[in-house]
C-alpha cells in the first residue's frame, strides 16, 4: 500500500501527507502555510504562485521525482501566456500533489511577508494589513428568489471564503449594484478588520478581479510639518512620500500658541481643525498623484500625533491639555473612517486608525516610538529621546517601561535662538570651533562642505547663510564651552577672557561672533547670552526628564540611548553629551532612530497585531509626570551648569589642551584642565 | 429564628425572600422585575418609584406591617420637598425592606411598559427601546493616572452599571470634555445597541442627571407624502406628529416616472435623494418646534418605505426596480447614522434603523405592515392589501405568510380618472346612486354633510368641489354597476340604455354626470368609460394578486381582510366587494388598519426586540412575483368583470330592484336580477 505524498513547504518548514490530487493551495491551507490567493484558487489572481523542487532533499528525508506535481494545465498555459509565469514558478491552485515534493513559497506569494526598512536600524515590518482583497463570483439576480445584491454577495463571501457575518460600510451601497453588472456578477471586495476577531467591513469594492492594490497612508502629523508615506498594502513598499507644513503655524507657531489661540478665539479650534483635515487631504493627493494611483485605492490611513495636534485633528478643543491635570479626551487607540475626519480625497469608507496616547503630554507619536524602538523588548536598560518642542522621553527594558515628557520648549529646534531658523537650506547645522584660535567653521544644509573648504562658497551663494537651526545650536554651545569660550555657569567671556575678537559686547553680556553675512547682505549671526541660556533650560528640561525616569526605575546609569525624530538624527551624539542633554553612555552605544514615530506608524499600518501589541504596552506603560515631581524640579536646577564632557571622546580627534575657564565670581563647578586624546 | 422578609411585586407576581435592610430597587434587581433607573439608585431621577402596600393580601399569603419598609429618609425628603413625590409613593432606591411587604411598581416606572395605540385596533406595543439613558459619576482627572475622560467615564460605566465594552460615536469625543466638566464629573449617556447582545454604543451625553427625555422619529416615507411621529422613547407616547408633500414630486408623479428621470437624466438619482433628505431634516425640524423639544433630543429614527424611495433615500440609484429582475441593491434591514443619510437636523450619531424589504416591489413599508397586523401569529388566515400606486398583498397565518405586489397603477389614489385628484378637501370621498332615478349624492372631504342634506352648501361653498378622489371613483363605480348604469363588462349605458340623463354622450362611449360645477364656475365632473377601464384595471391587478397567493397557499377563501394604508381607511369595505377589489368573505370580516406602515414603524422604533422579529419574518415570507406567474394574468383577465355584489349587503339598505342590464353584444357574466334586503 502506498503512503500519501509527502509535501514540505520551505520556507515555514511545515510539512504533512495529503491526498494524491490535492491542489497545492488547499495542500498549504490543511497544513496552516502563509501562501496568498485572492481569487479563491480560480487561477487568475496569479499571488499563489509556488516554487517546486524536485530531487533528493536529505535535509527534509524526501525524494521527489519530476513527476511529483501534475502537470501543466490549460489555466497555467493561459495565464503563463497572457500575463507571464517566471520559470519554475506554478500556481498553486492548479498544481496538484502527485508525489513527495518540496515547494518553496516565495516571499511575493506569503501574505506575511517580512519587509526590511531601509533605514538605520534594519528593522523588519511582518505584512499583516487590516484590509485584505477577496474575489468572489456572485450569483445573478433572480425574480423566483428576490435577495437584494448585496445580500447575494454576503452569501458568496460566507461560501467562497468562510467569511461570515460581514458589515458593510454605507458608502459602498450605493455603488455595489453597478460594480457587480460591471464585473458580469464577478467582483473583488476590500474587507477591513479592526482586530482579528472582529466582523470584517466591506470598505471597497471593484468589478472583477482588482488588480491595482490597495494602499495606505502612514501620516506622522507634527505641529511643523505633516508627512505621509504612501505604502502598498501588499508588499509593504513605500510608493510614495510626500511632507507639508502644518497650515496651523498660522495660527501660533508652538503648541501652546495654538491652546492659547484655541482659548481666545471663539471658533479657533473648529478652524484649526479645518485647516490640518484640509492639509491632510491635499497631501494625500499629492502623493496618490506622486505614486501615480488613484486616490480610491487608498484604505488605511494611520495617524501619529502629539496630544495637542491628536485633539486638533479629532475636532476637539485642546484646551485642557494646556493646563493641569493635562487631561487628555480620549486616550485610546481610535478606529474611524476618512468621512469621520473629513478627509474628503480619501473614499468615505478608508479606515483611520490612530495610536493611543500614553498621556496628557506623552502622545501618540511616543506610542509610536515605542512600536517602533519596542523599549519593552529590549534586553539592555534604553532611554529613548525624542526632541521636539516637547522632548517625549521613554525608559525601560523587557521588565518596565516608563515614560514622561519634558517641557524643552523650541529652542533645539532653533526657535527662540536670536539667529535660530528652522532645519531649511542655507541653515548653519554643525559647528567646529578651533579651541586655540577660537575661530569657527560650520556646515550649512545643502552642502557636504565645510565652510573652510573650497566647494563651499559654491553652495553659500547658492542659499545663503540664513541662520542657525537646531542642531547648529547645539554643537555652537557645546562647541563654545570646549573651546573655552563659555565658562561651566554659561556665561560668554569677554574678548579679553577669551582671547578672541569673536567674543563681541552684547549689551551688558557678550556674544560669540559666528558668521557675519552683512558684506554680502546676508544676517550676522551671533551666538548670545540669551541662546546659552535657552539651550540651558531646554537641555536642564531634557536631562532632568531623562534623570527623573531614572530615579522611578530606581538607576543611575542606562545602558544605551537612543535618540528619534526627524531631528534626532541629526543631532551630535558627542555634542549632545558634552552639553550634557543625556545621561553618560560610552558614545557607541547612542543611536539615532531616525524618525521612530513615522516608522512605528508604518508598522501599525501593514500589522493588524502591532495595534492591539502597542494599545497593551501603552496601557502597561508607567507614566510619570514632570510638572507634580518635586525632584523634576531638583534636577533641573543641578543640570543648569555646562560640565565637561566626560573623557574619552576619540572622535574629537584632537590633540589640544581645553583651559580653565573662570569669568566670574561664581564657583566654577567643571572647569578642570585635561587633556585631549586623538 | 426569623426567616428573612417575604417581598411581592405586582403586577408581575414576582416574589422571594431578601436579607433585612435590601433596598427595594436592589430586590427588584435579585428577583428580575422590571424597574427603571437612571441614575443607578443614587436617589437623584425618581425613575424607580414604587407603592408599596401594607396590610393582609391572602392572594400573596402574607401579612405586612406599616413598618415593613424603612422610614423616609433625608433623600426621599429633599426629593419629595424639591420635586414632588405622590403620595404612598417612595423610592425604590431609597426604601428598605424590613419585613413582608407587597411593592407595587407602577406602569411609569417599568422599563417595559405597555403603550396602548389609541387607532383602530387596539394594540399594545412594549417598550424596549434601542437607546436607554445612563447617569454616571465619573473621576476626576488625575496628573497621577493620566487616563483620558473618555476611558475614566468608560470604567464608571462599567463600575457602576456593568456596561462594557463600550463604542463611541466619533461625533461625542469632540463634546465630550465640556459635558463631564458642565456637569461637575457627573453625566447623563445615551447608549444605543443596535441588537441586545451587541456593544452599546455611546451616541449622546448631557452634564449631570438628563431630563429633557428622549425622542424617537417614526417616518413612514411615501411616494407622495412623508409623515413623521415623533415619539417620547420613554414612554412611547406621539408628542408631535407632521407631515409634507415628498418634493421629489416634482421630479415623477409615481414611482416608475421617477426611475425614469434617475435613468434618463445624468444626477437625477441624487438630485431625488437630496430632495428627500431635505425635506426630512426640515420635517424633523418642524415636528421637534410643534412638540417644543430641542432636536438634539432626536436619537433614534426609523424608516418605512416602498423600494425606490428606499433606494433614493440610501442615495442608491433606483434603476434595478425599474426593470426585471427587479434587483434590490439590499433587502436587509439597515442600521445607519443621520450623518450616513445627510439628515442634518438631526444629531450626527442619531441612529437610523431601516426595515427590511421583502423584495423588489414590496418595500420595508409592507415589512412594516407585517410587523404591526402580525399575520404571522394570525390563527385564521388573513388577506391584507396595503392599497397605493402599487398594492402590498400578504397573505398569511402562523403557518406561512406570502407576499407579493400588484401593478394596480394610480387610478386608486384619484390619478389617470378625468375628474380625478388627491385626497384633499373639496374633493369627492364617497358617492350614493339611488337604483332607481339613477340620480347620485355624494360628500366632499372637508364636510360630514350628503349632497342632499342642508349643511353641504357651506361647505361646498368653501372648498368647491374640486374633482373625485380615490374612495370617490371606487364607490362611483360600484355604486354605477348596483344602479344599472353600468353593464358587468363595464360599459356604461346611454341615457336611452339606462333611462337617465345623467348618461351623456362622450365620443363613441358615454359618460355618468356626478356634478356639473361650471355655473359656479366649477368643473364638470363626470365618470367617464375611461374611467371604468382605469378602475377596472386596477381592481384586476389587486384581485389577480390576492388570487395568486391564494393560489399559491392552495385555498378559495380567506378568513379575513385588512386593508391598510392611510387610503385603505377611506375605502368602504362593501363598495371593495362589490367592485371586486377584494376577495369575497363577510363583510364584518374585512376592516381597516389604518396606517399599519406608520404603526409598524412606531414599534421599530419603540421595540428592539421587534426589530429582530420582522428581520426574520421577512427573510421567512414566501416572495411570489406577479410579474412571471403566468396565472397572475389569467386571473387579471378573469377579474376584469363587474360581477354583482355577493348577498348580503344589510348596510345598504335599500329596498330596491337591481335591473338586469345588458348593453352590448357581450356575455352577461354577472347580470341577474335580485332583491335586496333592508
Amino acid at each position: 500500500m502506498t503512503k500519501d505524498p509527502l509535501v514540505v513547504f520551505t520556507p515555514s518548514g511545515k510539512r504533512g501527507r495529503v491526498t494524491a490530487g490535492t491542489p497545492v493551495l488547499t495542500a498549504a491551507r490543511q497544513l496552516g502555510v502563509d501562501l496568498d490567493s485572492v481569487c479563491g484558487g480560480r487561477g487568475i489572481c496569479s499571488k499563489c504562485q509556488i516554487a517546486p523542487a524536485f530531487g533528493e532533499f536529505p535535509k527534509h528525508g524526501i525524494r521527489s521525482a519530476d513527476s511529483a506535481l501534475s502537470e501543466w494545465n490549460a489555466v497555467e498555459a493561459r495565464y503563463a501566456e497572457t500575463r507571464g509565469l517566471a520559470p519554475g514558478r506554478r500556481l498553486s491552485c492548479q498544481a496538484r500533489i502527485l508525489g513527495d515534493v518540496v515547494i518553496d513559497v516565495p516571499p511575493e506569494s506569503q501574505v506575511h511577508r517580512q519587509v526590511v526598512r531601509k533605514a538605520a536600524a534594519a528593522r523588519v515590518i511582518e505584512m499583516d494589513p487590516a484590509t485584505r482583497l477577496y474575489y468572489v463570483e456572485v450569483e445573478a439576480p433572480d425574480m423566483h428568489e428576490p435577495s437584494g445584491d448585496l445580500e447575494r454577495l454576503t452569501r458568496a463571501l460566507a461560501a467562497q471564503w468562510g467569511i461570515e457575518p460581514l458589515s458593510v460600510a454605507p458608502a459602498i451601497l450605493s455603488r455595489l449594484q453597478r460594480i457587480l453588472r460591471d464585473g458580469l456578477w464577478k467582483i473583488t471586495v476590500a474587507l477591513h478588520k479592526t482586530d482579528h476577531s472582529a466582523v470584517p467591513r466591506l470598505i471597497a469594492a471593484w468589478p472583477g478581479l482588482h488588480e491595482r492594490g490597495l494602499y495606505g497612508l502612514a501620516i506622522d502629523l507634527g505641529s511643523t510639518t505633516i508627512a505621509a508615506h504612501l505604502t502598498d498594502l501588499d508588499s509593504g513598499a513605500v510608493a510614495a512620500s510626500s511632507g507639508m507644513m502644518n497650515p496651523q503655524i498660522r495660527f501660533g507657531e508652538d503648541l501652546m500658541s495654538r491652546v492659547s489661540y484655541a482659548m481666545m478665539t471663539p471658533g479657533g479650534a473648529e478652524e484649526m481643525t479645518q485647516a490640518v483635515r484640509e492639509a491632510i487631504s491635499a497631501l494625500a493627493g499629492e502623493v496618490a498623484t506622486e505614486a501615480g494611483i488613484d486616490p480610491t485605492l487608498i484604505l488605511e490611513v494611520v495617524f501619529v500625533c502629539n496630544p495637542v495636534m491628536h485633539h486638533l485633528l479629532l475636532g476637539i478643543d485642546p484646551v485642557e491639555l494646556g493646563q493641569a491635570p493635562f487631561a487628555l479626551a480620549t486616550s485610546s487607540a481610535l478606529n474611524l473612517t476618512a468621512a469621520d475626519l473629513g478627509l474628503v480625497a480619501l473614499p468615505a469608507a478608508a479606515q483611520v486608525y490612530i495610536l493611543p496616547c500614553i498621556a496628557g503630554h506623552v502622545g501618540a507619536d511616543a506610542a509610536a516610538v515605542a512600536l517602533s524602538e519596542q523599549p519593552g523588548k529590549s534586553e539592555d536598560l534604553v532611554l529613548i529621546v525624542d526632541v521636539g518642542t516637547n522632548a517625549e522621553i521613554l525608559l525601560g527594558d523587557r521588565t518596565r517601561v516608563l515614560a514622561c515628557s519634558s517641557p524643552t520648549g523650541p529652542a533645539f529646534e532653533g526657535a527662540q535662538i536670536s539667529a535660530g531658523q528652522r532645519a531649511a537650506p542655507g541653515a548653519i547645522e554643525a559647528v567646529r570651533i578651533d579651541p586655540v584660535t577660537k575661530e569657527p567653521r560650520f556646515r550649512i544644509i545643502g552642502s557636504k562642505f565645510w565652510s573652510d573648504e573650497p566647494g563651499f562658497a559654491k553652495a553659500a551663494a547658492r542659499n545663503g547663510i540664513t541662520g542657525i537651526c537646531g542642531s547648529g545650536i547645539i554643537e555652537a554651545v557645546a562647541e563654545m564651552r570646549m573651546a573655552g569660550l563659555l565658562d561651566s555657569s554659561g556665561l560668554i567671556g569677554s574678548a579679553e577672557q577669551t582671547g578672541s575678537l569673536r567674543s563681541l559686547p552684547d549689551g551688558r553680556t557678550h556674544a560669540y561672533l559666528l558668521h557675519d553675512g552683512r558684506p554680502e547682505g546676508g544676517p550676522l549671526i551671533t551666538v548670545t547670552q540669551g541662546d546659552i541660556r535657552a539651550i540651558q533650560l531646554a537641555k536642564s528640561a531634557l536631562y532632568a526628564g531623562a534623570r527623573l525616569l531614572m530615579d522611578e526605575r530606581g538607576v543611575d546609569r542606562v545602558d544605551r540611548v537612543v535618540l528619534a525624530g526627524a531631528f534626532g538624527a541629526h543631532i551630535s551624539p558627542l555634542h549632545a553629551m558634552v552639553l550634557g542633554m543625556i545621561p553618560d553612555v560610552p558614545l557607541d552605544k547612542v543611536t539615532s532612530a531616525g524618525n521612530a514615530a513615522g516608522t512605528g506608524a508604518r508598522i501599525a499600518l501593514c500589522n493588524l497585531a502591532a495595534r492591539r501589541q502597542i494599545e497593551a504596552e501603552v496601557r502597561a506603560i508607567t507614566k510619570v509626570e514632570t510638572a507634580i515631581e518635586p525632584r523634576f524640579q531638583e534636577h533641573f536646577v543641578a543640570a543648569n551648569a555646562l560640565p565637561h564632557a566626560s573623557d574619552p571622546f576619540p572622535e574629537l580627534a584632537r590633540e589640544v589642551t581645553l583651559p580653565s575657564v573662570r569669568f566670574n565670581a561664581g564657583g566654577d563647578n567643571g572647569g578642570r584642565r585635561r587633556r585631549r586624546r586623538g
